[in-house]
């Protein structure tokens, strides 16, 4: 083991396992302010991998980024004032600009709502005016008085806000299940997390929405992680901002609103959902690199024919645009790199030693199984290909049978607390749709409702609860 | 003309011009906060085509994109005293977070260095760690106090910050000169803006390191634009972070840095080099759309057909990987479509009407020249990517030509004021070498020495300002 490996076991300690693998991966590292980040180049490759996909999808349905100050006056997150309730614990303050105290204190967005939808108000006039459809990949901070968890809890962290306006309330909500639509697939077919989709409840909705839809995922140690919200905002921002405009009918409009966003926390369920104790296991469709080619080289005559082919399969694999490093350091030793490059979560590796030249073939190693085969040279390229596919779709199949193994339905509130105590996870209950119930069960538990699911099942029971007549099944569990 | 044309003239009222254009082509608007602006969806696509154009040029060689956190406490901003001196009387600082005063005041980025900085430290132990060469997209803050110019002086603008450690001298220096030449060529042959490429005087340079290089612009009004600097930090911030290495020597030595960065102020240089009185004249290369495609319907016979093969022509050109925009919206009229892209600077705009129709072809105009040429419709994709490659070159020969316009070579310090009072521009002259004969020609004149270029020429006179014997031949300028 490279001096380099991870130490603790992810059945262990999960949440050291978490922290030491990120830091050792080169994934991320604390920075010297307390509660903030580095995002390293490993992990920063992935957040750039998500952006491409995402752009792409969001740009062929129109729309446009964007970007707006990150400073926002006081006086306008207070305009909608759940928003303000909301967000103004976790705000940071900028109060004095050069030497001088400034005239009024300027919030550092917690999100971008307040500052973008004055100035929507400045430019929808008419009908022609709409829909607007932007998008903004930026930094944001929310001041938590919480420990740090890498990725999933900084005081600054990275994320994309998609803000739309639209003249009827359809178009919205369209826009609002599209847009969850298109998060659910960059999760489950390029991160290879599967997730559950719903509806947010009264309590645990945006600030300032009218509903919020959400993505959830299940973490190893059975707690679940929001993944992604897109929030319909109805008029309530139109109105606080006075977003009007002259519809076809000539008569004067409020405009709707949705919002939406994924954030640099998306790494960290990768992290968390697919490692195991020797490193990261990176789905193929985000991995920065793909493939790793660690030629073998024992005898000087061998040599030059190795580093020869093993140069020859690199520039094939690139050409099809497969993501490939050609590892031939003369410092590090075979054993070495193996290591690091299964720390760093690289699905394939392909050896090429002495024997492989012989027999002309060469050596695959995948990430997710640890199964190695072989492959003649000419049908390496072919092979990496098909191996690919098969990591990413095995990796999300693992995933999903976890999910489930981690999904539990019960009727009655004593199952729940011992599944909540015992196994954690998911739990499908029975719930009256009362707020007070909801509190309750927190406040004994821990659990919140993630999510109210689109597929609505017939109660099993009466609520998990009060025992009252149940309205639906909802899903609890502990969160991140 | 439509009601979004701009209605000042370039040759009358520069920066009435420069402002207009860019509020009214959706390039920025102004913000809430005093001092911001917003980048809107025209100019934020023009900054993601340079992104995509410099980090295929930075990866390729092995630099990596990460992301430090904004914040540096003060104590770290400190660290190096002419940096320190130099940023903070335009740092704006975070004082509260939530709701409870902060320990340590931290400021907001004006630039990575020293968070980066204390970070190497740790991260660097020997020669197998070096380079490091790493580089980040981001926000930064510089609290200005003078009045706003969008693009070019905000409070918050984007950037990149690439920033290296190096084990020799020559290695940072070959890097901050690769930089230099990946700038250069970002410039003339994407942004079609020539570029002066010199070294910044010591009274120039950015406060911390060894040398500055920088690449110089001049806009239309006279002034220079500083483009982009690549610094030689040389061990300065290396002693003050201890950032050291045992080297392949077994000696311990303190690394060898750079950092480089260009800015949304690009966008800037783009619009008053290149834009006209009927608005923005973006080069092919970074142009958002490339084409717009304007269909002619008059009469109901002819409009099926016209409207057929605008869409053929717009899926042959979107195949071929053109940005092309096919413009069939019914609620605007031809003329007013022609203004609107005109305004918004489309390099082609192809024209499908009833005479076109018949006599197969399309008619097509240059929005550099305004010169309209026809082609057959079977030639319309050839002769698209023909004229983009003319407009790109005739762009950048225009700038080429205006940039030496205003270059005029002085011997002494009455035609250097006269040729500032009534041309402005470039003015190249003979220099001694002293600081204070710079500082003094600033305060007598507002000129700046821009740049000591790196063609060395032999001095045609004595030093403009005192008569002493010169040393070289630099170019001063008054300055954005």
């Amino acid at each position: 083991m490279s001096d380099t490996g991870v130490t603790t076991k992810k059945s262990e300690d999960f949440s050291a396992w978490y922290t030491e693998l990120i830091l050792k991966s080169g994934m991320a590292d604390y920075a010297p302010v307390k509660g903030c980040m580095i995002i390293r180049e490993h992990s920063y490759a992935i957040w750039e991998k998500i952006q491409e996909i995402f752009n792409r999808k969001i740009k062929a349905t129109g729309h446009k980024n964007v970007y707006f100050p990150m400073f926002i006056p006081e006086s306008y997150l207070k305009k909608e004032a759940e928003h303000f309730e909301g967000f103004v614990p976790e705000v940071a303050w900028v109060t004095e600009g050069g030497s001088s105290p400034l005239e009024e204190k300027l919030a550092i967005r917690p999100t971008s709502e307040t500052i973008m939808y004055a100035t929507f108000a400045k430019w929808i006039r008419s009908w022609r005016d709409l829909p607007i459809k932007i998008n903004q990949w930026c930094n944001i901070v929310r001041w938590e008085t919480k420990a740090t968890k890498l990725f999933l809890r900084t005081r600054e962290f990275l994320w994309q806000e998609g803000h739309t306006a639209h003249a009827t309330s359809e178009e919205a909500e369209k826009e609002v299940m599209n847009i969850l639509g298109e998060y659910q697939d960059v999760m489950e077919n390029y991160l290879a997390i599967p997730v559950l989709v719903g509806v947010k409840t009264e309590s645990e909705k945006f600030a300032g929405a009218l509903y919020t839809t959400t993505l959830e995922a299940m973490m190893p140690d059975g707690k679940a992680l929001q993944m992604g919200t897109s929030h319909n905002l109805g008029q309530n921002f139109g109105k606080v901002f006075d977003i009007k405009f002259i519809g076809e009918d000539e008569k004067e409009h409020y405009v709707w609103q949705t919002s939406w966003g994924i954030t640099t926390r998306l790494i960290g369920a990768v992290v968390m959902v697919h490692g195991d104790d020797r490193g990261l296991v990176l789905p193929p469709k985000v991995a920065p690199v793909q493939v790793v080619i660690v030629p073998i080289l024992y005898k000087a005559a061998d040599s030059d024919a190795i580093a020869a082919k093993a140069n020859e399969i690199y520039q094939q694999l690139k050409k099809k645009g497969v993501n490939v490093v050609l590892d031939d350091r003369p410092e590090y030793t075979p054993g070495w790199k193996f290591n690091e490059w299964e720390l760093k979560g690289v699905p394939i590796r392909i050896e090429i030693g002495p024997r492989d030249l012989k027999q002309e073939q060469v050596t695959l190693a995948r990430r997710d199984t640890y199964q190695k085969t072989t492959a003649k040279m000419e049908a390496a390229v072919q092979t990496v290909e098909t191996l690919l596919e098969e990591i990413q779709t095995n990796l999300y199949a693992k995933a999903k049978t976890a999910l489930e193994e981690k999904t539990t339905t019960v009727q009655n509130y004593a199952d729940f607390k011992e599944t909540l105590q015992t196994k954690g996870g998911f739990i499908k209950a029975p719930w009256c749709g009362s707020s007070e119930c909801e509190e309750k069960v927190k406040d004994e538990t821990g659990a919140t409702i993630r999510l109210r699911p689109f597929e609505k099942e017939t109660p099993v029971a009466n609520c998990v609860y009060c025992g009252e007549k149940a309205v639906e099944m909802v899903y609890f569990a502990r969160s991140y």
